[in-house]
């Protein structure tokens, strides 16, 4: 049970911090407000506690395409896959539930925003569909070629926390105009569902962010699985 | 008398540099103020100071929260609890003290605030008691989670410092318009007492600041005792 | 072919992130904008994300002008220098590539921008050409004088990621208004070759951010062969 | 002569960076400025930059307060003080200098600024004397307990160079608007004699960016020669 209470915990803080950043100090302006960048260092820094707090459980994955990525590069039985992915969701929905439960005591009301993932028309810097999809696919393959390096044999893995969550958090500064960053299908779950009745929109684009980072996460896996990135065996 | 003298300094530290970006900086518009994020990034970056500075003297607390954890988990004795809460919040008195002197100097003039914590009507993002119970309820606990994980045993301690540090600044970029960020009963009394005479009422909400960061620390402190997200022993 | 294949990666997830940040976020106002550190950022945290994932590989230069510094510190043999230099130079055209293909499918258009580097009339902080050739040939020996120190012989070289990443975000935060920042000819190359329609300008002040660079990496990687900032030897 | 060079070449860095990020970036608004953050981190990571670049050859302390402190603590001889000393403000000068020289090269014109420590009417936040006096001698000393600290015998070495360079990054978050932030004479000196034809004040001010950090580290330097803040002989 240790791995699984891991990866809850891990995904509900990446959700808790990241998404409470962008709907909590995100909104509006003036010295109470943050940017874009305070919102991606959330999300990043989310990824170094965990990875510092629970990593020696389970490795704090915290996002089925990492998982699914590592599992590819044949580093993962398939027997764990699926108990860290139902974690992972899990984790995602309550984290976004006590969030909902904090916005919901603002004297001056709340939108319903979650920071859900979306694209199009009326979505921040208004990209289309295939921006979005290349977006999100090539992030995840990068994201995950950062992981999947920093963890293999050799590297220097202590360091992996902070190498991967500041690579997130690059990756939020460059794509949240696009699609407010996904590139983890249980951080796009949750606040779609808990939000879904003020925002079904985010519920019914929720496919991209599941097909895009699982391709994106395939590429990096497969890159690794045939030695073209690892290191000589000496 | 090496442990107190330096969980005094380290919490006058934190602070000192967290409360000070607050109040010097925080204050007003234009290109000499900063947003959240630079507050956010001045308590972490307080802990990061300390725990590399006085880290190998007393391990570098700076929080009652954060020792009674420490010790519900069973890495501290009761005896050394006292004396660590003690110096924390003279320390966090004495920083207070030293930033009113320097913001009296202010030829403008100076309102008094000191980067008090607080909810309600008028305190930033006007959330009510609930939030702000939940938010720094849960906001220690996942704060205990990531230092009583990195500073076990196996854990790659020496990177604790940037990882406890980097955390504070999330936790902060996140909740700072709920509460202006606690989770450590100490850096809340220390403003608090300085300030009473132009904010009494920081005075009034301090016992949530005790309750919370308690309460969570206490959970996390539990959790890790229980062995739940402690590795195997091997 | 693992080399090649590292720093075509490196060197893409440069320019995806670093370019990326300054055309899809640094445009415009508001929050959901970033401003000069949010770039310096994302250039900087590309490296830390690349020097993590590929760096076991290939070293992670990722830079023609670092390929020619550790070339004339006697560290890298003439033979791999090209091959180096060639798949920089790719990665960062196929970076640029991806980067407009995202940018074209903003509903409320694109201006054609990519972040290419210049100086002068129109260019951010208008700056002169001396002003642009003095900032990149000391930028970038500076950045060398990190990366050789840092990766030199009982040195830290597993924080050298960190350390280098973190040197080029400061660099950017200088100097953006003057150049854009290149220190690196292959980042200025991609985006202005992929961008000439709408920017010939950048095309033709392409020779500065070749010149400059290799100029101050070549000070560098004289200054370590001559042994004056190397250690002694024992 | 490595040592004087190395001194040299950081703390031309630590100006260049620094003072550079402040007049070069911090002025104006838009999206081609920075906020307080922003210089704050330029200075941080100068110290990053250099602490791994030169932090073998020389210690990288380029502050004549932490080489008088380090010299206090009993780390380092008499005989080699002084030319750390006048290799800092030698190399201060000459970044100074070169700034001014791409600053001179500004189409639109450049006031003279280099970045200058002061207070009083007029300077950023109109802070009076004693509070300039008590910040730059209060942050000098936590700056110097988190150096000595951090470089003592059994500490994590290395990571100073992280932890110093983000504790001054703290440092200058909090006190910008009160003294600009010197915490060492040479930053201030450099700025102070290259810029003296426009901003002679400076000049008349620069007695305190001497005293003040000198008096800071020698506290910290007597409190860790004193025992009090070393870990137990075992």
């Amino acid at each position: 049970m240790k791995k699984p209470i891991a990866e809850f915990i891990g995904t509900f803080t990446l959700v808790f911090f990241g998404c409470g950043a962008a709907v909590i100090a995100g909104m509006g302006t003036g010295p109470t407000a943050i940017d874009i960048l305070g919102i991606a260092f959330a999300f990043g820094l989310a990824i170094v506690a965990m990875a510092y707090g629970i990593g020696m459980i389970s490795g704090c994955h915290v996002n089925p395409a990492v998982s699914f990525g590592v599992f590819l590069a044949g580093r993962m039985p398939l027997s764990e896959l699926v108990g860290y992915v139902v974690s992972q969701v899990l984790g995602a929905i309550a984290g976004a539930a006590v969030l909902a439960l904090i916005l919901s005591g603002k004297t001056s009301g709340w939108d319903g925003s979650l920071g859900q993932n979306g694209w199009g028309a009326g979505y921040l810097g208004e990209y289309g569909v295939v921006s979005a999809l290349v977006f999100e696919t090539v992030a995840t393959f990068l994201f995950l070629v950062c992981i999947l390096g920093v963890t293999q044999k050799g590297a220097p893995n202590h360091l992996a926390g902070l190498a991967i969550g500041l690579t997130l958090t690059a990756i939020h500064i460059v794509g949240i105009n696009v699609t407010g960053v996904s590139v983890n299908p249980a951080r796009s779950i949750g606040p779609a569902l808990i939000g879904a009745g003020s925002n079904p929109q985010a519920v019914v684009q929720l496919w991209l962010f599941i097909v895009a980072p699982l391709l994106g996460a395939a590429g990096a896996g497969l890159l690794f699985k045939s030695g073209l990135l690892a290191p000589d065996e000496s």
